[in-house]
């Protein structure tokens, strides 16, 4: 709950952390000011929430809440969850309204919130295709694919957004009516309540966010029902599959994540919400044990999730191809809330390397250099031969919307509240999570802290901060020491990797604290289970994995093997997609490539030809110059 | 076309081969009378068909025919293709028939034959779903979806193979009813017919077989205005991606296989009658070249096709994983079908080979060795964390029935119309292309021969065929020798790997032949663009691919690596899973397996333990003690 001697919280959905180790920075007081993620805030400002709101009315989405409303006649257009993504862009500007305000950017939030209020239904039931493809009766008729609670659910977390960075009410009250009806209508069957769940978690999240920001109780009961609802056969009892809905164990018995990535992610950061907010020690363990066992053994090295196509789903331990990743950004971005929490609540490196990884990796990869086009799907290899298969397809490049155009919002609404994961606090330090060139400030119960920070990262492995104000009494700032970080010093010291560097004293104005990252670059091999980059390598600097693509190179990357020893050289271009550091290598093109015969034979041996050259560029960067090859993972040669 | 001079064609749809290289053999005079084969068809007798009419009950399907027929009433239940999978079971049946007449088989035919004629409208329409569904005025009008086409061909076939194999006219009479309507109804639209296709191929290769049963060009010509019409925007035009279809590009400008993997290779069988009826030979080298780019790119090692799951489809080139292969049985035995129609065109070994490995493999290990339970999806390995996901997923080991149950009654069609794959008759020769314990007749010009085939193949390369009936002027026995037998002999003489051996002579009463091809177990590597087995071997035995099971083993088959080099062991087990030979070699467990960590890191080797003893099972009889760990690709140790 906020209360008015804190400023209001920040980032996604943070959490007020009643129970957590950390708490998050308030709103607006960590900016990104420059370095590598300003620019790419600037497009999300400047061309994406712009064109995601002339795409929202060009696929329908403004079309069939402006008919809920009775402001247009017609028939509802689109998927079935078409209001979230009005929701999701909804949130994004408010963000991006709270870090920089416009008359321009209150106006669309306005006018829009206008609709969706005149929207809502008497009882506060509101989804607008729901309302007109299937009216009052139809309302929760099969809430496992109706994403009735998921729409809600954005709705919610926007109105947050919005009175957090407006001051606005007006979205809120929509919310607060909508969750009156949803704690009035779910719930246990004994008391009269519908017991059901749907089918896309995200409500969950929402509704503590919402306890959060009014102190309603309600919602956050509500919010430990639907978890603790969950793998209890509901969704089975409606004939379905319950894996992919998270629905085949009850969350506190589960050991994995499975099935949908996005649901899995989205329903493990709201249970992560729930046990911030109860105190459940229990729940938080079980979560902790999730994530470490989604992390070693169904993550990507980019920080993607889900490996299957088939479902979006996370595959069994270890299934993850390169080349069929799916690796939807939306989890991704999933992945970044689950861990941002779980941080919150333990304090753990572990989670702030993690949304190190997923944030210039799996996420990233998500949205073009300009800013306004997509993947929804993130491989770690693409064939030269790829033939593009669906909307969806990353052999298409990345494109300005999709059927399902759950991705571009929610990229836009991450980017724009970024600024939220830098920094948390606890009563004696600032941490400091993830590194950007910036300004931090934070009330400690000693005083006013602010922070400058200076740094070419992810490029540079320096990081300098200056004390701007500080009381007179000691706090600790703690920095974190990436996992991948080994030979890190801070003020010329040794510190260690994967856990917090602290320096406790008393500051003074422009005291100065000195971090050196090494930036070398590491050659990764997987661990052997993961069968499909067996005899593989891949290119790692900072916290940037790398891809080799075809535009770069002289031989076929379909069969590019890497000459492991040979000398990388890691060179800046600032004229090259945006300015990039290069890595330069030796590799050897395959030779033993036989097209036309059976390709199973005794003998067949992985040999290469002479030693040609090799780029590497970021993984994020990959497939702005042109669709082609492209591989993570290369053969050793 | 029969004429009364030759025995009827037999096998799943022979071609006539009007302009085909090779003839099939009459019906019932090839015959598998024992060895490797006739216990599996024994099953599927015995078995699987009369299960097989339980489960057709069960599920509605039967009812469904019922329901369209005035028998019962009430409203359809199942898939909209429901019928098909009642033709594909008739079709077994009537091959069943021809093998080994019985009242029961007969009885079984007749009774349901009167259903589906009494099913039939008045104008030849036959589709009991869509008529109970959607009446008069719904047929046709998503006939990318419906399979109206698809059902109907199905029909076909039954009634071809009913009409053969029965001398029954009952459910002939309703396929020319069919077929005459679908000639009135489809065709260019400036003949005011429906210019439109099936989402789902198979009435290509049945109007070409009514055509040769009945003589009517009007079918034969349907079938190739139905191959000709793809490619050119129709499915595209109803708002569907075209790839999954078989859409994208005209038949005879396609240059591989793509999309949904069953649909693919039917239409390439239909489109290869299509070239064998009206001497098309630039259709036909385009197939030609279709099939070696399926089995040079797109084909597993087990000769399974279709690498995703997403869309049941086939990858992009070299896009081969083991794990999560689909390689669903019906790709398979539409496989087999396509290259049977190839073989007969060409005469090329090739293909012979090709329907060896699909046979043994791919298509065998869809059924279990009871001969009642079924993989819809056969991949290459299995790890021992595979959670079950769906219905058709192989961790839940064979199943008796499926919710979408076009593979059981196609295995069961297959194994009954089996024989007719074995030999083919030239002008002046007999061509044996698979061995079989059996007997093979023919007429050829010369007069009748008959031949006896000895062997215990394929645990044993021995092969003897004696002369039982022979005309006295000379003719040619070709012998196949599979393109793995490098070091075969025939009557001790050395002959060629690939292609058929030829033995032409004046023969006697009691001559005998033997071919000897060497069982030798051989090690095999994959092509390195296969990227997913990298650094891996298979073990093969003549033509069985084999496969390293769980059960077998003293340690986990999730990290097991072989000893390349290790002597092989090949030793055959009469009392394991109804007889096979065992291979027993050497291996090494991994030993870099690191759970609860990242699993990407420099340095992470693929280092391995100490030796331990290594047991593989052919691959078609794995899954028939317990569901567990599975891999046919093994890493190298």
């Amino acid at each position: 709950m906020t209360t008015s001697q804190e400023p209001a919280p920040t980032s996604v959905s943070p959490a007020a952390t009643t129970r957590g180790r950390l708490r998050p920075i308030g709103l607006g007081r960590a900016r990104i000011t420059g370095g590598f993620w300003a620019p790419r805030q600037a497009r999300n400002a400047e061309r994406a929430i712009p064109a995601g709101q002339d795409q929202l009315e060009a696929a329908g989405n403004l079309y069939n809440l402006r008919l809920a409303a009775g402001i247009d006649e017609g028939e509802a257009i689109g998927p079935i969850f078409a209001d979230s993504d009005v929701y999701k862009w909804l949130e994004a500007v408010a963000w991006e309204y709270g870090r920089n305000p416009s008359d321009d950017l209150l106006d669309r939030q306005r006018k829009l919130t206008a609709v969706v209020a005149a929207a809502q239904r008497e009882d506060g039931y509101l989804d607008s295709v729901v309302q007109l493809r299937q009216g009052v009766v139809g309302r929760y008729r099969e809430l496992v694919w109706s994403h009735e609670h998921y729409c809600a659910g954005h709705l919610i977390q926007a109105a947050v957004a919005q009175i957090r960075c407006t001051g606005d009410r007006a979205l809120l009250d929509v919310a607060i009516k909508l969750a009156d009806h949803l704690v009035a209508t779910f719930g246990d069957s004994g008391q009269g309540k519908i017991r059901d769940v749907d089918g896309h978690p995200v409500i969950e999240m929402a509704l503590v966010e919402l306890y959060r920001e009014t102190g309603t109780t309600a919602y956050l009961e509500l919010a430990r029902w639907f978890v603790e609802a969950r793998g209890h056969g509901i969704i089975e009892g409606h004939g379905h599959h319950p894996a992919y809905f998270s629905d085949r164990v009850p969350v506190r018995e589960a050991t994995t994540v499975e099935g949908h990535a996005v649901r899995a992610v989205y329903l493990a950061a709201g249970a992560a919400d729930v046990a911030l907010e109860t105190g459940d020690d229990d729940l938080l363990r079980v979560l902790e044990g999730q994530f470490a066992h989604m992390w070693s053994t169904k993550t990507y090295l980019t920080g993607g999730l889900g490996s299957r196509w088939d479902g979006e789903a996370f595959g069994d331990e270890y299934e993850l191809p390169p080349d069929r990743a799916y690796a939807e950004t939306c989890a991704a971005i999933g992945g970044v809330q689950w861990a941002w929490r779980m941080l919150l609540a333990t304090g753990n490196a572990f989670y702030a390397d993690a949304i190190e990884r997923m944030l210039y990796n799996g996420f990233l990869a998500g949205v073009s250099l300009g800013g306004d086009e997509y993947f929804y799907v993130n491989p770690l290899q693409l064939r030269g031969a790829a033939e593009p298969d669906g909307n969806r397809s990353p052999a298409h490049g990345r494109r300005g919307w999709f059927d399902c155009a759950c991705c571009p919002p929610n990229i836009m609404r991450t980017l724009s509240s970024l600024d939220g994961y830098l920094a948390s606090t606890t009563d004696g330090a600032i941490q400091l999570h993830q590194y950007a060139e910036g300004a931090v400030a934070a009330d400690l119960p000693a005083g006013t802290v602010e922070l400058q920070v200076d740094t070419e990262y992810p490029w540079n492995g320096s990081i300098k901060v200056t004390v701007q104000q500080t009381p007179d009494t000691p706090w600790a700032l703690e920095l974190r020491i990436p996992g991948w970080a080994e030979g890190a010093t801070l003020n010329g010291k040794p510190v260690d990797a994967g856990r917090y560097a602290r320096v406790e004293q008393t500051w003074a104005t422009g005291d100065t604290v000195e971090l050196q990252l090494p930036m070398a670059t590491r050659t990764v091999a997987a661990d052997p289970r993961i069968d499909a980059v067996r005899g593989c390598v891949a290119l790692e600097r900072g916290p940037l994995v790398y891809a080799v693509e075809q535009v770069d190179q002289q031989t076929d990357v379909d069969d590019l093997h890497l000459l492991v020893g040979a000398p990388v050289t890691a060179t800046h271009e600032p004229g090259l997609l945006d300015g990039v550091t290069v890595l330069t290598t030796e590799g050897r093109p395959g030779t033993a490539h036989t097209p036309d015969h059976w390709p199973y034979r005794p003998g067949l041996d992985d040999s290469v030809g002479d030693e040609v050259p090799v780029r590497a560029v970021p993984y994020y960067a990959w497939a702005n110059r042109e669709i082609g090859a492209m591989r993570v993972w290369l053969p050793r040669a």
